[in-house]
């Protein structure tokens, strides 16, 4: 597939199956609108899969592992042996993502898409555009080929998973200084926001080391002369491998009409760049926790998506997504599994009363 | 066992059990903390087994179904036989709670405590204190001795669930106008707060039937005159034998050292005065989504807990307990299989740089 192809085929959901969905949620025994988001999660879901009653049969959550050269000026407290160590630890199935994927049911595909290291390991995909990215301060983090063929290794694993069985996505990360590379987006896409209000001070860094952080996420936009208008730019030159591979699993969803849910602060720098490519690649997104990261609440007001779960969570990996996998279950099953007032074969008399109530 | 007896039963959590689950999940491979209320849940569940890697092993939401007296004042826009028709639509499996329960893999417990009407249903559990409650704006719900009697109800519930191998509770409830009991409820406990900010529009209120409702809540409070330090006259005087049996739940819970979850604002108000029986019992307590209603946050400020789910649910039945279970067994997931760094056998070099990225 080109990346052209990939663009164009990316199609609204089937707005009457949603509508269809909303009026058999309306004759739950519950009063209207009572489950709230779980009604909407539900609804959104009817109209990404083309079924009343929408069903989750695979879940998979895709990590995106790869190093950023931004490391070089001193913008992380963790030292970039990390992400090959993390990398190789999930590969083990003791991390964060991984156990709670585990507790899901849900699988986790980890790909090597840019690590600065040679990394073995049983069921790793090796799809390496290069080691590491270039030094986003100074200099493009990648070419534009090279960032579209990162997009498509993405592209490439929702192929692969859809596949087996898979119907619903997670998007996850490692990469060290990739809370830079996503501030960076996110100052290319709204220059207007201050960039304090859209940096993240982590558990580590002190005052001047974010005041510094902030320096870099400025200049890199600065240096490289970012075109603000052009994702594909944006992300070559102050994004990442992971990131753009994320943006590929977000347009390989929406490409093939499947709902895919983001993770923390990167996953949704790079959900922010997948609506820039393409608009309706935004219906088939959820959010999950909400990220403590500033930039985060930033993205999600300006692509209009809300999270569900507040829990205090940074710690990336995509592990926000099995949690949320959990919710959008128990949206499915209210509206496959709850009976209407027909069903239930109420009196007509209290049917008003109730769904007033 | 006495209701005396109860309230002096009621220990705090094992502090150091909670404190070594602490430590365990300081040593996870992952920066410190960064699994927000995750790790909060689970050690503070660990205080409560007295197990360093808590294990939820069985799930229950204890439903009270009881209609209110206070409906005669017109205060809810759906009339009392909804209470019976909804508690029967539950013993059929086919609402909100039961539907979500089963999604979550627990059981729901039915109990008409005081419905107005006879039901009979397989699994209904009759414990039925007296068929409604007295009109609180013109006179008490109920006596003391009803009261107490309904609270040894939901004990009851607990021990008998218990002694088949639940070890995580929820509370719901059914009864129409119990919004209004709730709200008087609070109104009893923090009378500096506007009656207005902890009344309910519900959906179906104009803005005359809102200023009625709140000066039925303001009367209530006054005819009966309460005594705002005695919860037992709050209870019987102004409260409901659903909320009295959820208070109950509650203590029981607390009482055999197991964990439950508060659903919404009617959940909430029970839970209040459960904490102002025993304040050890708010350390078994756990929040689960943010209620709709204004009083539920003016009792969660003022318990100290935080809701982790924002599904803008307004429900009621318990719905939100079998989803805050979910939340809870990602929690226990993470602390029982995330390795630590020495389980992984990560350099030593490295092990400071990661716990403070």
């Amino acid at each position: 597939m080109t990346f052209e192809k990939l663009i164009a085929g990316i199609q609204p959901i089937d707005e009457k199956k949603r509508q269809a969905a909303m009026e058999r949620c309306d004759q739950l025994v519950k009063p209207l609108g009572s489950l709230g988001k779980l009604e909407s999660i539900a609804c959104r879901l009817a109209g990404i899969y083309g079924e009343v009653c929408p069903e989750i049969k695979g879940k998979a959550v895709i990590v995106m592992a790869a190093d950023n050269g931004v490391l070089e000026e001193g913008v992380a407290s963790a030292p970039k042996e990390i992400t090959a160590m993390q990398t190789l630890n999930m590969v083990k199935g003791v991390t964060g993502v991984m156990v709670l994927a585990k507790q899901n049911g849900a699988q986790v595909r980890i790909v090597d898409i840019g690590v600065d290291a040679e990394l073995q390991g049983e069921g790793l995909i090796q799809e390496k555009i290069r080691r590491g990215t270039g030094n986003i301060a100074k200099e493009p983090a990648m070419s534009r080929e090279e960032a579209m063929a990162a997009i498509m290794v993405g592209v490439r694993q929702v192929e692969a998973l859809k596949d087996e069985g898979v119907n619903l996505f997670g998007t996850g990360e490692m990469g060290i200084g990739n809370t830079t590379t996503s501030s960076a987006i996110v100052h290319a896409c709204f220059p207007e926001l201050p960039i304090a209000s859209i940096t993240g001070k982590g558990a580590g860094l002190t005052e001047e080391a974010f005041l510094h952080k902030q320096d870099v996420i400025r200049r890199a936009v600065e240096v490289n002369q970012v075109d603000g208008a052009d994702p594909l730019d944006i992300l070559a030159k102050v994004g990442g491998l992971d990131i753009a591979g994320m943006v590929g699993t977000y347009l390989g969803a929406a490409y093939y009409g499947l709902p895919v849910v983001i993770d923390g602060v990167i996953s949704a720098a790079a959900a922010l760049l997948a609506s820039r490519f393409a608009p309706n690649a935004r219906e088939y997104m959820f959010a999950s926790h909400c990220s403590m990261e500033p930039a985060y609440q930033a993205i999600m007001e300006r692509i209009g998506l809300e999270p569900t779960l507040y829990l205090d969570m940074r710690l990336g990996e995509g592990s926000g997504c099995p949690i949320m996998f959990s919710v959008m279950e128990f949206a499915c099953a209210m509206q496959k599994n709850m009976e209407t007032f027909a069903e239930t074969a109420m009196q007509d008399d209290f049917l008003v009363d109730i769904r007033e109530s």
